[in-house]
Parts: C-alpha cells; sequence; structure tokens
C-alpha cells in the first residue's frame, strides 16, 4: 500500500534554468530512494524535473494537474489528478503532502508557500522564497530531503 | 506508467448491502484484470468493496476523499487523494475516470451519474438510478466492465 | 442586511423553451415579491429567466458562475460570483441556497438534484426530473414559491 | 446593477490589532465612497473592519467563506457566499477582485498575494508583505483607494 509511505510535495516553476531542473532532478530522486512519494503539480520546470528524478530512483509520483485532461500530465507522473480547478489544485498539492519542499519558483509557488504555512505543516526552502523563519532552509537536495524526512517523523 | 491504463471509475453508496458489496468486489477485480486502474471516491461501502476487489486482482486504487486527510481512506486504496472539497469531490471522480461504472447508491451517486451525463462520458450502470437512456445497462460485474472497456476504446 | 433573508436557489437548463423560460420568470418575480434573493448558476435559460423575473420583482440576483470572468453572468444577475470551477459551481449554487426549485434541464440540473437532496436540504420540483419521493412536486410558480418558503421555515 | 461596478478585494488577517482594524475601516469605507463593491473572505479581524466600514460608507459587501455555513459571515457582509472550499475559497476572493489591497496578515494573506500576482491583477499593498516589486505600495487608507481605481481603470 502506497497509502501508508510518506508523501513529500515539491514545488516550483513551471519553467526553471538547467541548474534548477538539475537541482529538482536530485531532490525527486532522493525522494525515491527514501521510499516516499512525490507530489508535485504535474506540468513542466520543477516538476517535470522532480519527477523524472523520482522515477530514476524508482519511485511514484503524483501530478495534481490544473486542468480536466490526464494527458496534461508530464511524462514522469504515474498518478495524474485532473482537478478542474485552475490554479486552485496549488492547494490540493499541499493537502496531499506530509511536508513540502520548495524551489525556485514564481507567484505560484508563493501561493503554495503561504497554503502550506498556513495548514502548519513543515516546509523546507531550497533557493526559494525566503518569506518566513517558519521555513527550514536546506543546503542541498540531499539536506532537503533529509529535513523533510526529519520534520514529517517528528510533525506527524 | 500508470498514466497511459484506462482509467475507470465505480461510483456507489457509502453503505451497501452484501449482496452489492459482493458485486462492487467482483467490478473491482474485473477492472483490475483487465489492467486498467479503479477511481472511487475512497471510503465505505460500494468504494471499499471495489478497491477490495481490484486489489485482489493485483490492481492500482485510487480514491478521491472528501476531506483533507488521507488516513479517512479505506484499507485497499494504494492512492488517496485528499480535496477538501467535500462533496464536490465528487465531480473529481468524475473527471478523474474514461469511462464509470454506476452501482446503487443514494443521492451523491445520483450527483455523479449527472456530471458523467453531463460530461458526456460513457457510462455504465449496475442496478442503479435508472434515469437516462444514455447511460448503458449491464447485466452483471463481467457485463459491466467489458462494456466499459469497449466505450472508452470507441469514446477516447 | 441581505444575509437575513431567505437565499432561494433556481436551478435548470441553460437551454430551456419559451414556456420553460415563462416558468422560470414567474419563479424569480415571486421569489423577490417575497423578499428572498435568487441564487441561480448566473448563465442562459433558467438562470436567466429567473434573474429577469427576479429583478421585475424588485429583488436581488446572485449568480455562481462557472468561469473565472463575471462577464459571462446573464444581464440581469446583480452579483456575479465567478468560481473558475466549472460544473463545481453546481454544488456551490445549492450550497448557497436554503432552498431549491427545480425547473426543466438536464443532466447539470440532475447533479444539482443529486446534491441537494445529499445535503438534505429541501428540493421543490417543477415539471422537472422525477427521481425522487424527498423532492416535493409543485404545480406551478406560485404554488413552488409557496411551497419553498413554508419549507425553509421548518426547516431552518 | 452591481455587476458594473468595480469589485475591489480586501485581503488581511482574521485577527488583527486596533491600529489595522482601523485602517482596514477607513479602507471599506473609501471603496464604498468610490462607488465600488467590496470583496473580502467574510470573516473577522480585516476582513470584519473593511466590511464595517464599507457599510459605513453606503456600500455592498461580498463575503466568500471557507465554509457551508453562511452565518459564519461578519455581520457586516450583505451577500454571504459558502464555498465549503476551506483555505481554497482564498482563490475565489482574487478571481472576483478586479484589484486588491492586502493589509497586514499571515499565511492566508501571503497566499492571496500570491494568487493575485500569479493572476497578474493589479495588487496594492498597505503595511503588509513585501514580496515583488508587482506589488503597488500605498501610504495610507485614501491613498491605497486611489491607486486601486486607477489601476484597474488602466488593467481592465
Amino acid at each position: 500500500m502506497q497509502k501508508d509511505k510518506i508523501f513529500i510535495g515539491v514545488i516550483g516553476g513551471g519553467d526553471c534554468s538547467d541548474d534548477v531542473y538539475n537541482l529538482a532532478e536530485q531532490v525527486g530522486e532522493r525522494i525515491a530512494q527514501a521510499g516516499a512519494i512525490l507530489v508535485c503539480g504535474g506540468l513542466g520546470g520543477v516538476m517535470e524535473a522532480a519527477s523524472k528524478g523520482a522515477k530514476k530512483g524508482g519511485g511514484t509520483t503524483i501530478g495534481i494537474l490544473p486542468g480536466i485532461d490526464k494527458s496534461q500530465a508530464n511524462s514522469y507522473i504515474d498518478i495524474p489528478v485532473a482537478t478542474g480547478l485552475g490554479e486552485g489544485r496549488n492547494l490540493l498539492v499541499i493537502r496531499n503532502s506530509d511536508v513540502v519542499i520548495a524551489l525556485p519558483g514564481k507567484y505560484g509557488t508563493l501561493s503554495e508557500i503561504g497554503f502550506c504555512l498556513a495548514l502548519g505543516k513543515p516546509m523546507i526552502g531550497l533557493s526559494t522564497w525566503d518569506v518566513s523563519q517558519d521555513m527550514i532552509k536546506a543546503e542541498d537536495a540531499e539536506d532537503a530531503v533529509k529535513m523533510a524526512l526529519t520534520k514529517v517523523m517528528k510533525h506527524g
């Protein structure tokens, strides 16, 4: 049963630089290696990179999509969830994560950071919006996933 | 990749008789045996029975939940999706299904039948609300899953 | 304060015959004359007719829209509410109504009838889907609005 | 028809200091005096203060609520909209505003700022989260409402 695993959300821009793509891929791979499930928004950029990494690591990926068409999902998503909620799906990404790792992104990412902190879920920041001391800052992908696992064990 | 598989929704009451439970379990098992993924509302009754059957058949089960807590899902759900939308999750069950099989249920099931027909998705009825000629009536579990697969291939 | 008034939902097809349009207009007018607020889906057909009638009767009209653009609302809506939820707005129409009057409509209307009955809210049917004994059948517009007011007073 | 008016969103904390309450009340009053409609989250703190000010100024107030019970709305709301979407209603507050004025608030307010900027709607900040140069900073209530009106005219 996948449901007993830890669900780790990865958020970040739908477009991103190669450096950020690499970083997100490493985060995704380490999530899978830790036996956790990746939850993301299912589209491109950071979401695609994290999903690609998670599949490389042998994990399972859930993509919570804004539209009603599951074919919108990037190629590395195992389980697409078509919401038809538009940006409202951002909240569902957070609701389905036990802990969230935020990478660089724009205002959509900021809305997700807001929701995550509002719900009191642990949030790890990796070179992202620096808006709150409630966000734990990580140095690199390895550090971020380690912190996520530690936090969710304390929190859950 | 699970995303390339057919997603079959099963809808029906959160409480049900033993007969309906058995029927839903058979439907779930045949869905899994056909290599399709089961989508349901993730709770008890018909949803639980179909999920139980799908796991018996070696399949994957997605439970789209009304609340925000994935532990709400029945024991046979692999991928719980916590929506926090209340009854609004009924629409997401339909949106995530390529075809829907309706079993006996109450008014929540009726709302899902309405959505499914409104979206023009193929709908198979098995001893359920008899509200439309656009619903295809099946005789038993085997018949229902066969019809679902036939319809989704024509429709998709 | 409008909030202390009774909110009466009117549901029905986005396209309708002239006869149904006239009926919906009468329903809307009587809702306004009774001092209640009209809630509807904000678009054409039955929704437009009921809104037109309510404005003729000097009332207030709320249109809960599927899209994100409030200009989608028909000309008789005072307060458009842009949800961006697509058909998911059907549930919000019901949630915002103390009692619902259903006129002829297609599957979207059926989903709303399902939700209304699922939420246990009083539902008055006027020449619409005949799916449940929990729906109270009215003869004409006057009868429907009278029943709605009676029911909401008992229910509230 | 209210629908032809400008809809101005006011966002901010559900709890606030007396100073912020006074500021929000002034903002609400000036919105009403300008002939615009106030959209807010319908609860306490900044939302209540802005609604109170808008009613003092003779305006109309819409409260888009997280729950399913319209009685949740503060006493100054004319039109409560019960969404049942929880924090998801934050997005609906933004979707229903032509321009948004942000006052001090916590993480819920941050999620709304993120959504507003993501949707490319003009956003006026009044002593709130300083997260983006796309947010226009105002000095006081008068300034904020003036800027909001100017921006929405250019933007619309």
